[in-house]
């Protein structure tokens, strides 16, 4: 009988102080949203890989790749009973046992990288619900019980820190100023590192500016964690904003993402060119593919995902083969796709 | 391979300027809502043009009618998830995929002039959310993210920022003093603006006091801003507080609007002989009918809008015999609906 | 063509004058809620009967009867997509469209007293939805929304003005201090009279003396508004708090209200010996019977309301018989009750 | 005809005084929660046992056992149309009736301990709805109406004032320090014991340091008030922050809890051990198991609770062979399943 305390192990936690305590290292990113326009491959500069987080990430891509992300957190909440208008992070507290449950299916379908349900965790968006003074807790939260599910699984998988979009627009088209929205996903990254996530990932971003400054807060909380940041190219190859598939990988890698990509958008056949585009400029990145299951379409007029289990399958070894070395899913996936993916790509491993 | 940013063109943004800049312009439809009642057909008084705004006006204008407008907002909200009680604008930052997919339906099915998500998004209605101090940011990316949206389609329609009513009660009758109201209106008109609306569309009203109020707070905002105005005719074929078509015309024109009409109501067939009349007084007048699809009917305690896109295909043929020059629907409406009426009067225009 | 301004006619609002000035008068109920155990019928003490409001409940009343009140609000609201968590005072500006046609269905079925959407409308409430600050406008519209309804079908129905519950219990035992609750009750009742009900309906109570604050609020707020004052009747005869038929008879009306009786509840059945044991010692009162439409049944773990209209319309002949004077129906019932309900009591009356 | 007034007997409150007053009594739990890893035996100190709450609790347990408790409130409530997001506390004042019928429900299948709901009543979850100054009212709204509810049934059963976890995670860490825990339980707890609880029921923790604040925090609005005190092993064994039963148990009981156990989690087959487990190194503690209705197992992606009446009645007998005097159910149950549960240890203790 084991009586020991089995307190989560919380790697990230007990060796985080390096990490943590280097908020004044200046801010690599800050001027790496202005991607001059460069003809040849872009590389990332280098950047203090100390700390423990970065081990682990640096660990997790010697194993070889690719390495299987995870699929969608606000599908399967919907699914649980959450409305749309709803705060899914609340659930971190108010519904613990469903968030637990959808990350252990994720788990089970064998991903290696799990998001936390923060997407929506900054102050402009939990402020749509009154909950702007709540981003330390819910994200911390978040993280922590992640990393607790994560270790009764075994520990193999990293915990990703999920930041999306603040919904709002930047100055001066929009409303919102630059530094200020470093502040505010600085705050966020900062309660998800408190929290002992492994990386933060940064996505469905739409402005180069405003995932710049992402990028910024996240390195502003801690100069060295890895961050993964992807966009969305939903609008014919590009982004909302008109962002192209080059331009991203440029300014990305400038800004210091560690690996880059994109997520969400009209499925499979639309990311796998914009993967294959940001291969070309950018051969060395380490390129992250995490597709919609399928083109939404309007259906007694709700969206529905078509796209099954064997269809994210045949994207996930599309993905591969165009360069991915991080491949999930996004909206309208469900750990029954995820584990048809895993299962597809081992295949294609050991072929 | 095209590698340019795609920045959205933000033709308003551009050349907003003199628009925007004439706050402290004499409200000129500040005393236009005592309309007094005349006997010969009525016209509007002169308003300055200028501004690029209100060139695309007039462009849209000259290119002959009807004009298509678009379908139902908060019918297509629904569907895709919104709960009755949810502030519909809120999803402008929560949501903004399915915002943006419901624009696209619209433009694809041919819409000239497209509405904003922000039918309720004044101060006094978002208070019931407590979302007030949020007036700006929402209107405001509402309102340049349906300009990303019309540019990527090409550009060819106009932004109209929707302004629906407060749903308080003008004083003495009610609660809402007069100035508060036109402050209220002025307040989301400059967010619209700020977004680089190319029009200001103010909607679904009952009282010649508040929709007087509106225009005066959209003038504040910009006194060149073109401006649609439509009430509801729902009651015997006057509003609920008992304004009659000839009385809403007149006023609307003398508070200096530039298109008039009704929107929502009880289907095609009521707001029919609302043109009618408003034509018989204002012959010059620029019409608009954007009818709801049908008489809400119960079934199940449920309201069901019944008409089906060729019976408002057959509505937007009689609303054109009848003067209407700009003509779209409203609840229970669809891009089907739409694109069988753009298709209808494609035909008529050509035959 | 009538071209003629149909602004509403509010007749309470032009005469309320008097009625409304009064707010100095003395508390006449105040002390009413200490109802002597009197063994002889009790009747109403005498009460200043000016005022418009005033003569046109007498002039009512003098129709002869059974007079038809409405049926469900909430049943009808919920059916139309409010959510069981939002406040159904919201949508008297967010929805008023939905409320209004709900209004037009029990006025079409021939109800002569029609109540306000105002059922949760005071500040302990609305406080649970942060609208604490709205009681004002909430009740103001709602009241002025229903008042267009009653113009708009011939004038003929008088308007009610909806109290219920404030939720909290009155303290010694609860946290509900008294004077807190005359003034919560007394605020609310102001809005309903600016907004020009004819007369207060204070319901669905459990504590004597919570009703009998609810009943010195609405008097401070008008010395002379009629006030129905009914309590609920669910746990073998008694109310909730043990409040049995007799006690409820004697303090309400001790407490000054015009009119007394049961609603809610297990449906008929029930309220029918309550109804006869009120009739008993309180002989002269106008008696209310607005009954649930049946016993709330458990059906796949959901309250299910199964007394048809034909069912209600044997309950009204029995309540008519039983004494009440005012009769109407409550949770469950739809406008297809009340319809049948008022042909079997006119079939009766002629009979 | 009984006319006396049947105010609920209330017999907590009437004797309340010398449990409430003693709020300066040193906290013995306060240095329970360091449980020291004994090998033998732990017994529970001794407590204060004056009180009227004390007596009625040693009355039922003398009654000979298993008593039984109740089942889930939250799978009622939103069967009952409560959303997923939404308080369920709100309901106390908001929906009473339907609070009042579920607690009904379970006086009517034989539950003898019934629990408030007020499961999530603490500052800190009502504060993800805006209602964190509304601590006091809604749970002592919610300790009164089933007192009331308890007395309408005969008066035989006890009122448990419910408590849960606060969601957030103690610091280190989380970001909840251990001084705030105290207050926010306590602030609950005084609330339920005003409102007139018999005992205090915590439940669903996953962490010692937070069941040891709660413990704590009851125990300073009141020394001498039963405790119950129930953890969730729903991680192979053990709680998701890697408590085992054996240190649950020493834990609990030397930090003063009455009665310790375990709440919802995976279904029976996974509690029967742990209560085997705290049996073997507590065999004087009264054990309790309220075990979920089976596994949740997701079924078109929802959780689905499969254990029937029947299988929830064979539990029972089980936990009762293993030495749990306190037996009830959780999540996914019904009143059905709590008849059940109670005819076979009825069946079983006359055999």
């Amino acid at each position: 009988m084991n009586d020991e305390p089995r307190v989560p192990r919380s790697r990230g936690l007990r060796h985080r102080g390096p990490d943590t305590a280097d908020v004044a290292v200046a801010d690599r990113g800050s001027n790496g949203t202005s991607a001059s326009a460069q003809a040849e491959p872009v590389v990332a500069p280098p950047r203090p890989d100390d700390g423990p987080a970065n081990a682990r990430w640096r660990a997790l891509l010697a194993e070889g790749t690719p390495i299987m992300a995870d699929g969608a957190m606000g599908t399967m909440l919907f699914a649980s009973g959450l409305q749309f208008g709803d705060p899914p992070e609340a659930w971190n507290i108010s519904h613990p046992e469903i968030v637990r449950r959808i990350h252990r299916g994720y788990l089970d379908a064998g991903s290696r990288i799990v998001m936390t349900n923060t997407f929506g965790g900054n102050r402009l968006r939990l402020g749509l619900h009154g909950l702007d003074s709540r981003v330390g807790d819910l994200n911390r939260t978040a993280a922590i019980m992640l990393r607790a599910e994560v270790d009764a699984a075994g520990g193999a998988a990293l915990v990703a820190g999920d930041i999306g979009p603040t919904g709002e627009i930047m100055a001066p088209l929009g409303t919102l100023d630059e530094e200020e929205a470093v502040d505010v996903f600085a705050e966020q990254a900062a309660a998800l590192i408190a929290g002992g996530v492994d990386l933060i990932w940064i996505e469905t971003m739409s402005h180069l500016s405003e995932i710049g400054a992402a990028i910024r807060g996240a390195r502003r909380a801690s100069a060295g964690i890895p961050i993964i940041a992807t966009m969305t190219f939903d609008t014919r190859g590009h982004t909302m904003m008109g962002v192209s598939p080059e331009q991203a990988a440029r300014a990305l890698l400038a800004a210091g993402a560690n690996a880059i990509g994109g997520n969400c958008g009209n499925g499979p056949d639309e990311l796998l060119p914009v993967i294959e585009r940001m291969h070309a400029v950018a051969p060395d990145a380490v390129l992250v593919a995490k597709s919609n299951a399928g083109m939404p379409e309007l259906v007694d007029l709700q969206a529905v995902y078509r796209a099954d289990p064997a269809t994210m399958a045949d994207a996930a070894r599309d993905f591969r083969r165009a360069g991915a070395r991080i491949i999930g899913a996004c909206c309208g996936s469900t750990p029954a796709h995820l584990a048809a993916m895993a299962e597809a790509l081992q295949a294609a491993r050991t072929a």
